[in-house]
């Protein structure tokens, strides 16, 4: 990895191909290899799982689920979250860490910070769900929930008027190493896989798996992101050829979507991600039902966007892996979706 | 494996030491080796997934959870009726399969009967759940509903008056060796386990996980058998010496809770099981409620008495694997019980 002070960018370069980052703080461009994904995956190895890919009948494709809901804690979070505090210069954690997270990541990054000695302070969306706080609170972490704009403002700006380090849930290159595990295990599960769907938020998970596919040479991979009726920033964006504001509407799915596509996710979303599947609410609940029926995993919503993804028609007679993102949600909500309640 | 037809009994002689089962119709005496465990193993490998064995957060004890519930069709079953059928005499098949089983087993059996064009036929209680035997429809073996006295004799006779090749659910060497699966994954997965519990409904999957430890030398690995309050048939028998009837009182946990140990399946589990724990129903619904939001597993009753029963104060200090035998549960049953609605 060749980091160089000076640039105002991150470019990453895999395979001799460049990725750029237009990166707010951190200014950076490294060549990253399978070798950097293989040790970012070992650094975090007695952290995370190395979580299995389940077979999900369909008479009319293939389709794996990387259930990353069987995590300790219960998302791909933990992953990232490790490798960023394992990445870090240790002088800099000394006042302990800062993170903007609607909860996933938060719990990681306080679970991460617990097994090191290290207090977290995570910054909440106010539509975070009471589960993913309770979680936080439960690992010690202290929580400071603020309005869901001033929350993005924290993921733009990096900045929160507290002293510690901060860890930017998504847009950091420790982050999307981390997340690229993921792409490297789905890749010794199913080898001929041809489309990988994965829920996208702020596009830490989707860049880090794209990425790992790179460095494993398999360019004939589809990496399709998936997002949910109510809030379609990476859609939009892709339609647009430019991040623009989107509506946020209400949904019981948190995780994903946001108003818009951070400038700095951008040019790598726009680079490494081959299309983007909008699924409707009713397809979301069905899907989560299915998980609880035939799976037998208990998903979050955007888990539950990435299964209906894949039974999209679109990707008849495809070998998918769709990207199980969590588990935590709210379990009246859950209840009531899985038992048709509110169908 | 050497197969004596004179013996009236079957010896297993598993490293030198015999487990004696007095079987009513087979008759055979074979010595059990490791390698004996594995090519099971192998001959399934195309039915079945190797689970993963998931840390479940104890301050008082090491947990893993072995989940069974994500084999396909969700159930442990899979194993023994795969291995079931691949052990048969291909001649003795051609009239097709039939079993007795309240559905889980059933299941494997019609998936694998399927898989090689065979067809299935099932005799199921009248008290197996519906989500049960609409999987055994789907899966295209016919039922037949009987009262669970008539489909209790059954599994004592191995009778049904019905043209086919007869597989016993539990008390069938090719069952108990393909149980012995799970034995080999937890050991390869958690090489220092020193509690193995088990749900127990006929004594299958406990005498095969307990005879692969045998083989793998882990002699001090205790197993562990539970059961649910409402039916204690193993721990009465335990206490008495010998089976004994008892009651089976209304519960909505299935597939574990006869009203007796069948005589057959006694010598073996009187010698393998080193304990019974008995769950209170409160108990085991905590511990689904626990498997979901913790764990993100769906599992049926008999995995949340597993859990349960690791929880007992007799365990602080132990290494548990508890066994996750499945997931198939009704969905307004599971809804209502996550949800605290019936606590």
């Amino acid at each position: 990895m060749e980091v160089n002070k000076k640039l105002n960018i991150i470019l990453i370069i895999v395979e001799k191909e460049i990725y750029k980052i237009e990166y707010s703080l951190s200014n950076a461009a490294f060549s990253a290899t399978l070798s950097d994904f293989r040790s970012a995956a070992n650094k975090v190895s007695g952290d995370v799982i190395s979580t299995p890919c389940l077979p999900f009948k369909s008479a009319t494709r293939i389709i794996n689920l990387k259930a990353e809901c069987l995590q300790p804690l219960g998302s791909f979070k933990i992953r990232a979250a490790a490798n960023a505090i394992e990445s870090a210069d240790k002088n800099l954690l000394q006042d302990g860490i800062i993170t903007a997270s609607a909860g996933n990541f938060g719990q990681g990054i306080a679970q991460a910070g617990k097994n090191r000695g290290l207090p977290v302070h995570v910054f909440v969306p106010n539509t975070a769900s009471h589960v993913k706080l309770d979680s936080l609170i439960n690992l010690g972490a202290t929580i400071e929930k603020i309005s869901f704009e001033n929350w993005w403002q924290i993921m733009i700006t990096r900045s929160t008027g507290r002293k510690g380090f901060f860890i930017h849930p998504f847009s950091e290159l420790s982050v999307i190493l981390g997340n690229g595990g993921i792409g490297l295990e789905i890749f010794s599960q199913i080898p001929n896989v041809d489309t990988i769907i994965v829920p996208v938020g702020g596009g830490g998970m989707i860049s880090g798996i794209a990425l790992a596919m790179k460095a494993l040479k398999k360019k004939n991979v589809r990496i399709i992101a998936c997002e949910i009726e109510s809030s379609t920033p990476l859609f939009s964006a892709k339609k647009a050829g430019k991040p623009i504001k989107v509506e946020r509407g209400a949904s019981w799915i948190d995780g994903i979507g946001s108003t818009g596509v951070l400038e700095e996710m951008w040019p790598l979303l726009d680079q490494l991600v081959d299309e983007v599947v909008v699924v409707s609410h009713s397809d979301a609940e069905i899907a989560l039902r299915e998980l609880a029926l035939k799976s037998h995993l208990v998903s979050e919503g955007a888990g539950a966007v990435a299964l209906a993804a894949a039974l999209n028609p679109k990707f008849t007679g495809a070998n998918v892996v769709s990207v199980i993102s969590g588990g935590n949600i709210d379990i009246t909500t859950y209840s009531q979706i899985i038992n048709g309640t509110n169908l």
